[in-house]
């Protein structure tokens, strides 16, 4: 085949493949375009507002085209960040230069913003979920869709719950999940990336063009530049996005011990094995497949694990053999970095199964940030696992 | 438990994991110590020869200490490499500044280095592999095994041939295969990595203490910053060495398009996804487990889309808007980058099959390598896969 018609070729299954696409989505019909709002307007909340509006604005037959996102109201020099942000359709505190549609609103009131939502989309740092739960419990839609773009887990006498069966079980509705290698800012300006949302039927499903289902979740939140695969696994996807956090850490202290790319390659293979096995054990519906062939399995761990909060405050313990506290305070002004959490509440949920020896890298981790265990015995920490897979 | 029982609890773990790796090894006895040589002193082959001859004065009842390496001889600075090496125990022209076991023992004939070996590691340039092995035909004990460091494999008429296979066939004694997430020189400075040996049991096995099995060659590989894991899967770890180099340019392409991480981890995760099923399409008797759980899958796939030829290379023809073959020459004197030969072949391959549309990502690759497709057309070509994967 000559280069000419091999252009061609591409050409036509690219013309193929968009065609494809909207044609699927001018078939998919509702009777009633759902309501969708977005609780938080940090950088990713107000990012996947953006995402969403898009879509709600580009297929009205799917959509309320207008999109309700609660903003903790604040001053910016005097004028409310609500007002900003209705006004001049820019995020000025949060998500500065990046122009928003103009059928995002921005709303002070929680409950006037969720009280007629079909969808909830919670994105709102995992520390204020309860208390807004809480606020919301009554005043919503029973027959309300929810998802969580939070990452992560509680863990807790009872064991580990996932933040979206928190939801559930708190408001009675069903809770999905988000998750992806999505740092936001690159999301925010266009930048092409993959995102996995994972998504149950409840059990009183209303049918087909009645309620929510995969379909219209992929046409909510798939954008050209933002991928969207859409899965069952809620459990996979929220395990794999707390526990990478851990993992990144260990990734930091090799690096910063100035180990190098093989090392960092390392820590990554151990840990992507070690969040399979901990979804295995406390999760056993989570699918494997999940872990490696999802964009919020192994591409977020790789994004995660090539910079971030969590890798920085690891690398500057390892060069200036500070504490964990300590790095923090300098690094993060007055942020965290959630796998200083994550690994010490595992440790804490592991020692009560007994079963800390099996996750050799996680324990490694929590013992040098709580411990004060030197880094470079990182490699002996976790052969101990390999003398075992190997025999 | 009070943090220093924590730490005494560590270090115990830590005791008992080096006493149970030394007891493992000074039980494992053979009947005479096994020969072992390295055909190749390149950076990578002078790498391995150091490694296994640390191991091999370690372990004298196991292994002959001394190791020859085939080195092809040449004049620097009016002097023999081959004298160099072995008075100053340095290869000074592709491993300057690392200092050589002396037991390692370089060697200008090649019939002389192999004539009496048990274990011929090869570590050369893939192309100069059928001149070597033809010449060492009849030449070498017909009880030698062989591991060939050496990554990929050949694609022809007759399909997709693995080296290791290769050197099995010509020259008839079993060959297993090293590979990982081994950047030659991180691993001469003894910074910790990983890698993965891949070796199956011979029909002819003669047996416990009498022939190379899966102990000796942990025993050969593994230093304490280089760890050694063993498996069967000869055929899963030379797939994802040779087709990690064609992900590489998708990462270098979206890199250099600077849409920055969350792109280069989503073209990974669908590298990835492919590798899989390439090794499972033509290689069924390949472990899915091999490409995520080894060093020699995702851990190797991850280094080699951080850095390297291919990234450079790729991230280069974007920038400046230059063909591959340009690039090439611009940037890696003389050098060539593998993926840009490895996904022509798979290319071809895949085309005879009909099964080019069951890989996205490599098709897309070639087509901008090949055909001048644009780059920025990546994640729709690659869409097309997911379109289906979702429904």
């Amino acid at each position: 085949m000559a280069a000419s018609d091999r252009l061609n070729q591409t050409s036509n299954i690219l013309d193929k493949s968009i065609q494809k696409s909207n044609s699927q989505l001018s078939l998919l019909q509702v009777d009633t375009p759902f309501k969708v709002c977005v609780v938080g307007s940090g950088n990713w909340g107000t990012t996947i507002a953006k995402v969403v509006s898009e879509n709600t604005a580009q297929h009205p037959h799917l959509f309320e085209p207008k999109v309700n996102m609660w903003v903790f109201d604040e001053k910016i020099e005097g004028t409310s960040l609500v007002s900003i942000i209705n006004n001049k359709h820019e995020n000025v505190k949060y998500l500065p230069n990046i122009p928003l549609p103009e059928n995002l609103v921005a709303n002070p009131d929680l409950l006037n913003t969720v009280g007629d939502a079909d969808i909830i989309i919670f994105n709102i740092p995992h520390q204020f979920l309860p208390k807004i739960v809480q606020q919301m419990k009554g005043n919503i839609k029973p027959t309300a869709r929810a998802i969580s773009c939070l990452k992560g887990f509680e863990v807790g006498k009872k064991g580990v719950q996932l933040l979206s069966a928190y939801v559930e079980d708190e408001l009675d509705i069903p809770c999905g999940a988000l998750s992806g290698a999505n740092l936001a800012p690159e999301v925010a300006k266009e930048n092409w990336s993959e995102t996995t949302v994972a998504y149950q039927l409840p059990k009183d499903y209303r049918g087909d063009g009645k309620d929510v289902d995969h379909r219209v979740l992929k046409a909510l939140f798939h954008r050209p530049y933002f991928h969207v695969s859409v899965i069952e696994d809620i459990a996979g996807i929220s395990i794999a996005g707390a526990l990478k956090n851990v993992v990144a850490l260990g990734c930091g202290f090799v690096e910063g011990l100035g180990w190098g790319n093989n090392a960092s390659a390392a820590i990554q293979r151990v840990g992507l094995g070690e969040i399979i096995k901990f979804g295995q054990m406390f999760f056993p519906e989570s699918r494997v497949e999940t872990y490696y062939q999802e964009s919020a399995g192994v591409a977020d761990l790789i994004t995660t694990c090539s910079g971030g909060r969590n890798v920085r405050v690891a690398k500057h313990m390892a060069k200036s053999g500070k504490s964990a506290l300590d790095a923090e305070k300098e690094l993060l002004n007055g942020q965290s970095a959630q796998g200083i959490i994550t690994c010490k509440e595992v440790h804490e949920w592991l020692e009560t199964c007994e079963l800390l020896h099996e996750f050799p890298l996680f324990e490694a981790v929590y013992q040098i940030v709580y411990n004060n265990v030197a880094m470079d015995k990182i490699p002996d920490l976790i052969d101990e696992l390999d003398e075992f897979r190997v025999e």
